[in-house]
């Protein structure tokens, strides 16, 4: 019974529970394996806390929450701060470099990436923020390919949007690759 | 619950339970964290099957085997063949880019280094490959830091041989943080 955890955590309007749709999509359709997602919200609607759960596993998965991540995302302090002690040894913390100032020691490596930055400069619009984010969890954690991670994106979103989301899952995928490779030491 | 899963596998006489056991007292001893060392050989004692498992948890380990490897390394062919199914997900095989040629398919990163040739080349001595292995596998991992696991290798030779394994140990980290950055795509 191996499983495969991942946490996205910020707050609310960041697209966080679209990305972990996509990444259990990715896992589940496109790879063939076992995906669960789930996600819980704040009392407000937007800029209060978010969070999505996405359990892969090759079996049957008993337990459809989080017991340790391998990668967990977060987009804001307060999720950071909240959530890094759910972090595997030997697993990933993904942070947001301008959101995220004070980053917290511990068994686990840090990826530290301007992702909303990205998103607006590199790619052109804010919003896709969430699809950068996605592209840098699926470099990091490897558990599902990345070609099949595009398509789930492509599958995701209207015509129109397709290439601008495509092009921020590139992007983080590109950038977090480095900035990994970088954060072994 | 959380568990990180290692196997190091390959044949009797290249060090494997050595590495596993230092891998373990790292975590332990120096790192504060449960873990749980078990090995297993072939028929015969050197040239046979052999291969050590260790399990790194936050929390009391309750089974002590290896369910899904996160790290596998195979420094035989014989040993990748039998054990890649058994690597989770999202996890990473290491092989000796010589004595592995093919190269199992799966939804896992590989890392081939030539450890072998580099105990024999660069650190000048073949006997020191599984502690080329066992930097390689600290440096994929991260389980354990660096210099912890530097400080298990440290003390686990006498005197005479402390230099050489520890720069076994530093030059297959330095080579394996190189190959699996170049993995992730």
């Amino acid at each position: 019974m191996s499983r495969y955890e991942l946490r996205f955590s910020g707050a609310g309007g960041q697209g966080l529970i679209t990305a972990g749709i996509i990444m259990a999509k990715a896992a589940s359709i496109y790879e063939g394996k076992q995906a669960v997602q789930s996600q819980s919200y704040g009392p407000e609607a937007r800029g209060g806390a978010a969070k999505s759960e996405v359990i892969i596993s090759e079996d049957a998965i008993d337990y459809p929450k989080v017991t340790k991540c391998d990668v967990l995302l977060a987009m804001t302090q307060k999720a950071c701060d909240k959530y890094c002690a759910d972090i595997k040894a030997g697993g990933v913390l993904l942070v947001d470099s301008n959101l995220v100032s004070t980053i917290p020691q511990g068994a686990f490596r840090t990826v530290s990436l301007p992702m909303l930055k990205i998103a607006k400069v590199d790619v052109g619009r804010v919003i896709t923020a969430n699809m950068v984010a996605l592209g840098a969890m699926v470099a990091i954690s490897g558990v599902v390919s990345r070609e099949n991670a595009e398509e789930a994106v492509v599958s995701s979103f209207p015509e129109p949007f397709t290439a601008i989301n495509r092009k921020a899952f590139n992007h983080g995928f590109e950038r977090a690759r480095e900035v990994f490779a970088a954060a072994i030491q």
